[in-house]
């Protein structure tokens, strides 16, 4: 059997990041080092929370939970509670956590868990705004090189923004952080709007899983059924768009993805698109602005849906 | 029978822009009052001579042919020979004009035609870079409430950019232009690359265009054969998008497609993403920064591409 | 004697505008070709009512006025009635004109007369915003090379601006056209801030000039007693900064000014710097991005305050 | 006697930081708690260096030294080794450091500094980059009501940059750090160029200085002596400007300083102006987009230049 590989999930749960989590619990070729959290969809007292419910929910305590940013580098935090309500796992059914995460803060906590270990150990997960990772990396340059590769949920290009017309959540909440993360180097895959919103529930897959009768399987029910209004709403879209897990799935079966190689810019100073991915997925690199446009970013488009679903099914069986 | 419509074509053919001139010309529902160039797909003195060249091919030297803007507003100006050939209208074996531009400048022909008239007598269907328009505006606001409509071929949202990542040509060469129509308050259609792109041409209908044995025909044969190798490569699409031409046929019919009002924005400061027409399909202003977000534009995003090719084939029948 | 200088003054007034066209019309060295009048200080109406009302006065009704710009390229008029009161030249007394502008656009006329004059013939003298200058250069860019230089009022560096702390009004106003202009490559001279509020009236030389007790000196008077008091109320000035009227000492007496040539350019996409006039007057260019900063403009600091008065006396002795 | 004002001084040594430790040092109404470093005028294993090679000269090891950030938030280090030299302190004498920096890192070292004293004990001198302080307060927002103020080294205004025409080097270098410090609601108060620039050495003043004949006075004159050069002969200086004792003499004696509360915004996305300080100094915020302007900065902008030299000729003597 191949080796495990090691991940740091860092995340704002969020019910999407939730079944992320769960997913990546419930996937032995995975082992989460440990969850971090940032503020973002909601702040960052009941992310921290958040994460440590889905510990006990899994029966995973013995993962540390490390508290980390309360803000963005520049701008000031900007939140979700429209779509996660007022706890961010608003439907999730979880009672208050009875553990507590580790101390010490999740910047420093990511450094030494990065510098301690044989350079490519590590593969970070990045599920919500990045001021946690670019944090570490302007606090300590030298991890840059020792990270595996980064897989991070954010941006959209063709199927445009969720928060302004251009700019997706975690993005636009800190569009300085993911400007140092895209320029700093690292290997990097995208999961944007435009792979995440081809990822959509549907009630016979909520079905299966309620029919589980897990209590992780009610409380994803649960979750989902009140996460999935926001963009049914929104969007008439027919499920919940499952943003976070694909960047699990990925780590487990890149074969159910589609993508391309492109540069990738992030929009610091436009007054109508702050906070916007700008991907060259046609290559016109040559007429705007020419040259420096390397290839910094691996960004997905496709998605094998039922393979997704079938995916998350199994670690739940496994919970 | 209903009045025709009243119509100028503000133009810098470009191979597109010729099929969307010969299908208003084949059309009886519209009279179209003149063409006005303009720089872009080529320099001025070019796209002047393509207009003279298409009246003389269908016949109509009746129709006034205007010179207008010889560069944009604020920037240099950008051509397309890459997409275009280096005469603007590769392909279509016209030989040079016999005829001349009527004298005077097309931003001033527009003005005194638009104030000639009684209020709401003239459509604007612009099909290159809003130069001459927004001039118009410019020098004399007066214009602006006596104008029925513009539909004008510009811009892209879901689709990106065809000039950068997030900017189409006619927009990006001249978006200072674009922002004064789109906040000019005048009724505004935008065709963007949303919908063109789904407007590609086949073999079979250009068999049974060829088939017509015209020298209208023959002529847009050879455009087109070679108007469509640039998307073909760059896209890998199956024929070449027929952008320029869904003005006119929205005019005509415009059940053919469908879009929405929404808030348009045109970026005039991203580092990345100048000229991008930034497009508020799903209603974010609330959070897009808030109050003054009017919906100022019609978009299309769809096209019924059988409808729209059987009414370019019945137009050039007509030539 | 030395041959006259033909100027054409674009210009707003504005009580300093119209101090700037009784020094030119009182200076023999200068022959007026004609007066150009944007939208600035106040709306067109009224600065074209101004300029034909300072024609009348000064017995110069053979000098043609021309309507121009009724609003800026691209953003919206902004005006100064705190400063120039309701009609521009509060406080000069004068009556409504009984002459009319020369019929057609000052743009039209200012191409015109350049393209009809052998090169070199013409100086433009600028006072305002430079919408009228830059929508020339756009409409017929054959008339740069045959302009004999421009000497303009605006921008502000070392003395910051007047209308928001990084930006002088007339730029403010259009700072699209003011790049048009800075960028192209004709002979260019900047009277900014940082000389106009060198340009300080004292009580004693308006004794003098209320004196002369001519039509004119009445009514300088009256105007500076009412212009003065908006600078001496926000900068503690001890005079009225006579801004427009060093554009054209400057061309009658250059000897009066010191200045460098520079790197000049106009910020078009700060959050907090639009329209400010970036002067690179130490010659930083090579750390501030580097290659492509070549000294398009000179720019004037220092001025002999008192030669340049008796300058404007002299003139109106003569008016 | 006064009770004695604690301090961090954070720095990038750099010859005028070196004085301004030194000033410190030998001024018993300050007690400096650490000297944090920063990297900024020369990398941060230089500035660290030099931090403690000050502290041997002046034989106060004592004073704990804390590395701090190595790079700016969000954009690559720029350095100025053209100013300074290759070390920084060029010029000095002095020897390797014998002494080490003590473990950790000055953001938190910062941070539990400010948290374990009561509130309002320390004031903070930032005399480069603000990455150190910007940080601190991202990472824990709770120290900003426990600064009893900020007096930091940065900026110009009236006087221009000095990196590129519009930026001072300080806050060109970490343009996101010093917005996070401008909007954090602490009191603070800049020293920008508007101030250095008018506190020039003479040579009078060093001749005084050498005759002291400590280890300590010779090293300040052949630090001035190598450090005077740069703005000599880019400015035509008589002298070298000691920008950033200014903050120090600030907190000995204010009374030797002028200067006004106004708003101050750091220009984040101008193409031109990037890492300007728009100050408000004349109060135009009503014009300047209006309602949300507070005065969040004390500005200096006059020095009494000889009582400032008087100040640090004395302190030299105590040391």
């Amino acid at each position: 059997m191949a080796e495990t590989r090691r991940i740091i999930i860092d995340t704002d749960p969020g019910q999407d990041d939730a079944i992320a989590i769960l997913l990546a619990m419930g996937s032995p070729e995975l082992e989460i080092a440990g969850l971090t959290t940032v503020a973002g969809n909601v702040p960052l007292d009941l992310t921290t929370a958040n994460a440590l419910k889905l510990c006990e929910l899994a029966g995973r305590t013995d993962i540390p939970v490390v508290a980390g940013s309360i803000r963005p580098l520049v701008r000031p935090l900007v939140t979700a509670e429209a779509v996660h309500g007022k706890t961010g796992l608003d439907g999730s059914g979880l009672p208050d956590p009875t553990t507590r995460p580790v101390p010490g803060h999740a910047v420093d906590w990511i450094i030494d868990t990065i510098m301690a270990a044989p350079e490519g150990t590590y593969t970070l997960c990045p599920l919500g705004p990045l001021t946690n990772i670019a944090s570490a990396l302007v606090r300590e340059p030298r991890i840059a090189p020792r990270i595996r590769e980064i897989v991070f949920m954010g941006g959209g290009f063709f199927e445009g923004g969720n928060t302004t017309p251009a700019a997706e959540f975690n993005i636009y909440v800190d569009p300085h952080a993911a400007h140092v993360v895209m320029t700093s180097g690292i290997k990097l895959t995208m999961v944007p709007l435009d792979v995440t919103h081809k990822a959509l529930t549907t009630r016979a897959w909520l079905d299966r899983v309620a029919a589980l009768g897990t209590p992780a399987a009610k409380s994803v029910v649960g979750m989902l059924d009140f996460f999935e209004r926001f963009d049914m709403d929104r969007y008439g879209m027919t499920g919940a768009p499952l943003h976070d897990p694909c960047v699990i799935a990925y780590l487990l079966k890149p074969e159910l993805f589609g993508g391309r190689d492109c540069h990738v810019a992030i929009e610091l100073s436009g007054e109508h698109t702050l906070g916007m991915t700008v991907v060259d997925w046609w290559g016109m690199a040559g007429k705007w602005g020419g040259t420096d446009r390397p290839k910094n970013c691996r960004v997905l488009r496709d998605i094998d849906a039922a393979g997704f679903f079938e995916l998350i099914y199994q670690a739940l069986q496994r919970l």
